[in-house]
């Protein structure tokens, strides 16, 4: 913050005032909007003064600060619409003398009509964006933030291969998707979305298409614990898998192996692409081989930022930066054949002093499945 | 969108997207942020061209697309972030020679970042505001929204007893939010929250009260089916329930009773008001006794709007026009009561054309469970 001359940072976004605040409203956790207008959670913390953060919440959060009280001093716990929690924090903004400094705002998670409020409310205020501080913030992760994503990862992973084992010869992937769904739940986590492809098809939208005896399924899948996200994939087959999937699975482990050898405090970001590369340009089928590397925590694509090319588009800005201890990276490998189908893996693994440690690390190879 | 000359209709909350599409995107349903950026999913809708309606969503639908085809002609499937979004939606816009038209958004769920190039690209275009245009629309259920409004509200009603009876003495209220979120999760739901209370205490956030011998526990959870909403309370004791506890939830069903009695077709919306407040006025405990009733649908509260007062905050406007049939109620009455609890009950009931439907009605005694 003092780097980019801002005396109040002001977290709009469900995964930064989860963050600021370390925990979710009981309430509104799940849904946007009650009535006509939206519900807008506020989280302020001004420049060095942690005794003046504040929470902009609504009245039924008053029971769970009396049960759970936040590290804020004064949450404010009266605002159902966007326009009365904008009218708080504008209100709060005066006493602290903040009405000409800089604030900076989450331009693309604040309703244009709260904006408007603020604009108005604050003509002398300077507006900058916020995304950037709090990701960096973000992403090295405290103790409490890795066990949260070691036992996501360890229950994505079980419900994975539980959701496989459980279905009968011809359960189509709309039914798996139910069952990830309710295996997730059952170990606590809240279920974010299952993609699926089964037998040659390249297609990962939950659908009628059944899992058939000989044919393979993948299974990717996201999911969070108190905010922290779980996204893996591994791979099924109905029977025992051919030499040909036996063999590209493992052209598909190799390469997220290579990816992981770099990996500890010090190493640069863009050395786990090369070592992807390289590993990829010895595998036969390497060559059709897509990899992705990226930081993962309350929101599955974050800081550390690594990748410069690929389906998701940000800048790449840890690229040529030293990875730090406590960086969480979900590493991602895919092969696309006609004639075995979709293949993947997607692993999670912190980054440590001396290497790395991966979670939720099992079920790697074919889970098989018989009958 | 004719009366109030609206030429194109912009809907970017997750409920008007649900609605106008008639589905949600399996991939983002769950979450808002990927990367630096939100998922903005839009819709638009050109006053009486439904030909023209379109829908732009990220490159991951495309999947979705194929294999449940949306009805609308054109989507688009390319946008990761709520600039690509709105990007795709001015040039919608000028294709549709609406550059100089007027344009209803929602201003509370359109990003200030979105607002901001939407105004820069479309500097003579009038923006106004979507939010009525669109609740009006949803404030009457089709077959298929009713049949949904009705299974979530079938679940809600089952999982609270399940999750009630299940508990063993001294399970505490956040345990049981816990066992309530599976519970509805196994019967198809997205849980949303449960408001627990349980002896003497006001204080419904779960935590760690324990649910003792001889005990009170109010159980009201939200969870959707597909976006319909189920919404519901209902009261269990641990052991027998004494006198008083009987009278009481008599008085709360009594209560509920009289404002059920005038719903149908053609009835206004201050009848249903004026009904509770005369039982109420009957009841020793009446005095206490608060009552609402408001629309529920893909939100909880929405048309038609019959409060004018109470703890939601919204224009009262359905409160003096008559109840169509396929208009879906919440009715809530609550007491509190120093020597008994919180007692509440809140029920779902569809005006038909010659008075209404209750949904998950069952469960509206005393939930007793014994050991």
């Amino acid at each position: 913050m003092e780097e980019s001359g801002v005396d109040l940072v002001v977290a709009t976004s469900k995964h930064n005032v989860r963050y600021l605040l370390g925990t979710y409203s009981f309430f509104s956790q799940h849904f946007q909007a009650i009535g006509v207008d939206r519900f807008l959670p506020i989280v302020g913390y001004q420049r060095a003064c942690p005794e003046e953060a504040f929470a902009i919440w609504s009245e039924i959060e008053r029971w769970q600060q009396e049960v759970e009280p936040f590290w804020v001093q004064a949450p404010i716990t009266r605002c159902q619409t966007s326009l009365e929690a904008v009218a708080e924090l504008t209100d709060r903004v005066q006493k602290l003398r903040l009405g000409s400094g800089t604030i900076a705002v989450e331009h693309s998670f604040l309703p244009a009509s709260a904006m408007g409020v603020l604009q108005r409310s604050l003509p002398h205020a300077t507006l900058v964006e916020a995304s950037s501080i709090l990701e960096e913030l973000r992403a090295v992760k405290t103790a409490d933030e890795l066990r949260l994503l070691r036992e996501a990862s360890e229950a994505i992973a079980d419900s994975l291969e539980a959701a496989a084992r459980g279905g009968a010869v011809g359960i189509t992937t709309r039914e798996i998707a139910e069952r990830v769904r309710i295996e997730e739940t059952r170990r606590g986590l809240n279920f974010e979305y299952l993609l699926a492809a089964t037998g040659r098809s390249f297609n990962r939208a939950p659908s009628e298409a059944r899992w058939d005896e000989g044919a393979i399924l993948s299974l990717d899948s996201g999911g969070e614990k108190h905010g922290y996200i779980g996204d893996l994939c591994r791979m099924a087959v109905r029977g025992e898998p051919t030499a040909r999937m036996e063999d590209i699975l493992g052209q598909v482990r190799s390469i997220q192996a290579a990816a992981r050898s770099p990996i500890r405090e010090g190493a640069i970001g863009v050395e786990i692409y090369e070592a992807a590369t390289a590993q990829s340009a010895s595998c036969s089928d390497g060559g059709l081989a897509e990899f992705v590397a990226h930081g993962i925590g309350l929101v599955s694509h974050e800081a550390p930022r690594l990748t410069g090319s690929g389906p998701i588009r940000y800048p790449g800005s840890h690229r040529n930066r030293p990875l730090r201890a406590g960086m969480v990276l979900s590493l991602e490998t895919e092969l696309k054949l006609p004639d075995v189908g979709f293949v993947k893996l997607e692993d999670t693994v912190a980054v440590t002093v001396d290497g790395y440690e991966a979670y939720g690390d099992r079920a790697r190879d074919w889970i098989r499945v018989l009958g």
